[in-house]
């Protein structure tokens, strides 16, 4: 066993002793008597809060309600969905595609909601993909994804995707450096200092429609970003981003990027590099990217490839980045309601640095560098800092804030949230979790107006917190009642896939605009059929596009003959209903390509490519009436060369539908 | 507008009464005092009951707590899953195989627990997929999908995954009748009572090894099989499937297959057809279909196709089947914890019919028949009925039992629970449901001994329940205590996908056997790495056999050159930990077959053909460690007929790795 290998097992041995140590006796211990109150949300009540939780491995972005921590929705954003249809539509599978073909599945890290003035406006939420990188809009009228854009040049967007206080810019940093995709990427991995770099995205989003478009990249030195936030008020205008392994290294970053003590938090000031871009100063290469937006207006989706990008030298064009040494390998980086002040969170810190903008600034002005770290400035820490948060506790992450000069901060090894008082930086309360809390939240939290009635705490750790599922266990979240002084653990829930980042916005704000069905005279869709009267069933050569309806509780029509083994079936479905919460499902037996969900109002398409001769039934997957098991149909497939002609009926007696044989058109 | 679409908006306005109907003005008034206390499970203690529900058109299998409502884990059964890897690693694909290739997704409609002398032994669950059909068998010790049989001769298989007392057997009948697999399918829709055929396979379940076969197969009149259950006790031996659409329409059967008064219970004496199949009565047909079975000892799926099945006929061998006449369009068909009362719910119809066992067996020694239906005796209905329960509500779909002499039966259309006596048929109480109940639930409640504490109901209609998500809903339950005369509702909870029936088991009987980890000297995958000494990577002609290692917090090797554009990599990962819930996950950017989930001890392989040059990022997917941030690797691809030999390592620096490119192995 080499040195290396015997540091690695070191940490991991602190890791299971923080795992253990946290662990009271008799953990109900924690609940005091009114938890059942404040956690109940009676049968009938609403919830005070969305909590829009990233999915993590999932790909997905999850709703749930606050306190009861009842999960509402799963949006679908980059990994396909069964239960949704999402991916498996034809109008859907154009959302997924990317510069490398159609991926099924990402990794949601964090969601951020829009903001106007540095408060939740309740218009979208924000996911980033950290795989294959890319940043989605997901419209909250409709709580659909409404657009993926694709980064160039990235890799590992996990410092994604944070916004500045009007939703100027969603921004987006590689947390793994590459060779940029406009060089030869074909170079030894041992090359890393000389040919990998990083990257930050400056994603433009439009003020009425939010359409994103990358305003500009930052080429940067290769190191890992990891997280990042925007500067509000004072320090609108600046971005702050964590970075670790300045070491630069490329193997083992587990002990080769936890060499030095101090690495860096990335002070961006994008208003100059605006000027920069104005002035010209922007490379235009050439790259390769996909845009994919959502129409609601034909409930399709659009993929176009986009090929080219601006790119700013962040270390030829000056004064637009300064770095900020900030003990142990950062990981959170956030900023407090005021703007003025930044909490660097070394995961294997001692104690939390928090810097203060005003002295970052004068720094700067005074030219207060110990240096330069691959050319771009490192201000004097004692310069940028407002003072050290002393024993918080092990393993520091995140932070957010009550708006009324606390933070919280999570702990992963000591598996706790701390709360502390900003200007004198004394700890005040502290409040255990089960198990190694990763990110934690509370609404409104890193915006300028929190509303500080819960923290949420979403661990990494699980084991025994709910009854067994074999080895695989659903990931716990936590809340406590923060209104009063003291933190008071108030309920368990389990989540969906594994969140990290999670935003909350006030219920108000969010349902009074939310959409209830899709207007069937506003469909545009192309193969539309918006009554029965305009159900039909066309051939083009081998493609068969079925207009086929549903309401409750029949298609038109539900007998179609005349399609033949090698012909792809189109089932253009359109939902008539025009009521709240009467979807449509579709199904036909053997189909390979999935099945549809359809919403009032709306039309979904299955492709469908018969290879057996036979009856196959359709049917309506989605309970919708007391006549629900009756809304079925049936799809004859006859060989290739068969002359049996292309007819399709609704509600004909067998004898007709015999004589329907010698027409073409059957309806 | 024809008279069937009047007909049609009739019942359309009688199901829009119903819904509006049952929504009284204050919902929160149904909710008594101490519910809060009662439903909920302080944070750190656990539920009673484990609720294992069907996902419905989402085609998995959800497992929640009760009485928290808690969703503690989404089994994949028939669809792919991005939270768990179901459908995406190598592993895996083989289990959604059918005799129609690869099914990215279906509709599992019922949950059914294994049994051993009528009570629940928490061994297995079963779940029906209903669009291309099949059965699976969930492992309760894994809480993974353990085999799943497709069904020749076989279409909507609603009637389904209904067992026998021991476990003998599970059923599976046709929703929707076609022509058999090994007859000429490419026929007229409008022969349907010529050439569509019901079918239900009698699938046999290993006493031990749960392996299921499917025994035979009853070849039966062309009808739609809904629901079903096994007799017990004295009826042990019989099986009772409800059967609408005897009209046999076969189209807007919205219309068409509701003319008659009174459709059928089919009584299925399988002891008697036994008889006959050892008598070498039933008929080899030659047909395909599949059966995917998971092995543990290598973390593998295999697919094979079975050519073969033995169908009885179920009209021509006498003494197999008998009819009883049952108002009107049944859908439930349920069995009391006796055995001796068969209870049928016609869904459009006033009252329920309750049929007596003794009744039925004097009335066939009696030959009391009043005709038969397509060859099959029909019992007449007075010589079997017990009793009716007189206006129990309106759209009765299902019901359970508390084993106290009770019944608990859901109304769709009225929007109610309705528990009555099964002896006087005298209703007891009613509760209202919001809105419009399908199944419902008691733990145990079609066993022999019911746990009666929680009866859960499983509503259609969502609307107003929560916030607004949007045109798109959750699915909603609710929990009632019947621990007393009076059932108390005490929690709401949405549900994820569609949930058709469920079943629930006390927790200990479950919670006892759980697998924590795979133990790693167990592991039989054939490119398994036991150790970080043996992993490595493998060139065969173009493709790339990675053999690599995770455990916190790093992968072996993590540094790959030599890869070249058009080689098929296979990251064959294999996570070293043996500590529970501490699952490792693995991405590669521009993946197309997704990315890897992988429990303790197991083995998984994800397929890359990269498509481009460049540096690829490697990394862990699900937070792990403190120093999970650094677990990530890179991977050079470079052109098709590259020289670059193929090297991998760990740990090693920049200066070493570059030496490493001119031996063939850099380990």
């Amino acid at each position: 066993m080499n040195a290396f290998l015997k540091l690695s097992l070191g940490t991991a041995a602190l890791l299971a002793v923080g795992f253990q140590a946290c662990k009271p006796k008799n953990t109900s211990s924690a609940v005091s008597g009114d938890a059942a109150v404040k956690a109940y949300v009676p049968p009938g009540k609403y919830d005070e809060f969305y909590n829009f939780v990233s999915g993590g491995f999932s790909g997905q972005l999850s709703v749930y309600g606050l306190p009861s921590g009842r999960l509402f929705r799963v949006i679908p954003v980059f990994s396909v969905d069964p239960e949704k249809g999402w991916g498996y539509s034809e109008e859907t599978k154009p959302m997924l595609m990317t510069s490398h073909g159609f991926i099924p599945w990402d990794d949601l890290h964090h969601t951020e909601l829009s903001q106007t003035n540095g408060e939740i406006d309740g218009r979208w939420v924000f996911g980033n993909a950290n795989n294959t990188p890319r940043v989605a809009r997901v419209d909250l009228k409709t709580f659909r994804t409404a657009e993926i854009i694709e980064l160039p040049n990235s890799a590992g967007n996990h410092s994604s995707p944070f916004i500045t206080e009007n939703t100027e810019y969603v921004v987006a940093g590689t947390r793994f450096s590459v060779p940029v995709d406009y060089a030869n990427g074909d170079v030894p991995i041992s090359t890393y200092k000389e040919n990998f770099k990083g990257t930050i995205s400056f994603i433009s989003v439009g003020k009425e429609d939010g359409k994103m478009d990358i305003a500009f990249q930052l080429l940067l030195p290769g190191v890992n970003f990891d997280l990042s936030h925007a500067g509000k008020g004072p320090s609108h205008g600046w971005f702050f981003f964590s970075c670790y392994n300045s070491e630069q290294a490329n193997t083992l970053l587990e002990v080769n990027a936890s060499q030095k003590d101090k690495d860096f938090i990335l002070a961006v000031n994008w208003k100059k590099a605006e000027e920069y871009l104005k002035a010209g100063k922007g490379k235009k290469e050439k790259v390769r990217y996909a845009r994919n937006t959502w129409d609601e207006s034909t409930h399709t989706g659009k993929h176009e490839i986009l090929e080219e990008v601006t790119v700013l030298d962040g270390v030829a064009l000056k004064d637009i980045c300064y770095l900020i040494p900030c003990p142990k390998s950062p990981h959170g980086c956030d900023v407090d309601p005021t703007g003025e002040y930044i909490v660097g969170s070394g995961k294997l810190a001692a104690l939390i640095p928090v810097f203060s903008y005003t002295k970052m600034q004068k720094a700067i002005a005074a030219k207060a560098f110990e240096g330069e770290y691959e050319g771009i400035p490192v201000i004097k820490y004692e310069e940028a800092l407002h003072g050290e948060v002393q024993k918080p506790g092990l393993g520091p992450l995140h932070t957010e804030f009550d708006g009324k000069g606390n933070a919280y901060t999570s702990f992963f090894v000591s598996s706790e949230i701390v709360k502390w008082n900003i200007k004198d930086l004394k700890v005040l309360d502290r409040a255990p979790t089960f198990y190694s809390i990763g990110h934690l939240s509370i609404p409104g939290g890193d915006s300028k107006k929190p509303s500080p009635k819960y923290v949420v705490g979403y661990n990494k750790i699980t084991k025994d917190r709910y009854l067994p599922t074999g080895p695989e266990l659903a990931q716990s979240a936590q809340i406590y009642d923060i209104s009063g002084d003291k933190m008071q653990l108030i309920n368990d829930f389990p989540t969906i896939g594994e969140p990290h980042y999670a935003q909350s916005a006030p219920a108000e704000l969010i349902s009074k605009n939310s959409v209830k069905i899709f207007k069937i005279e506003e469909n545009n869709h192309p193969y539309v059929a918006k009554g029965e009267k305009e159900s039909k069933v066309v051939r083009e050569g081998n493609k068969v596009h079925v207009y086929i309806t549903a309401i409750r509780s029949h298609f038109s029509p539900d007998n179609i003959e005349g399609v033949k083994v090698g012909d792809e079936v189109y089932f253009h479905v359109t939902n008539l209903e025009q009521d709240w919460d009467v979807p449509h499902g579709f199904a036909v037996k053997g189909a390979n390509n999935g099945e549809l969900l359809v919403m009032p109002g709306e039309t979904q398409t299955l492709k469908w490519v018969p290879e057996k001769t036979g009856i196959f039934p359709i049917y309506c997957t989605d309970f919708c009436s007391a006549l629900h098991q009756e809304m079925s149909g049936y799809v004859r497939v006859s060989p290739k060369g068969s002359t049996v002609p292309l007819t399709f009926s609704l509600g004909k007696n067998s004898s007709d539908a015999k004589s329907k044989e010698n027409n073409s058109n059957g309806h």
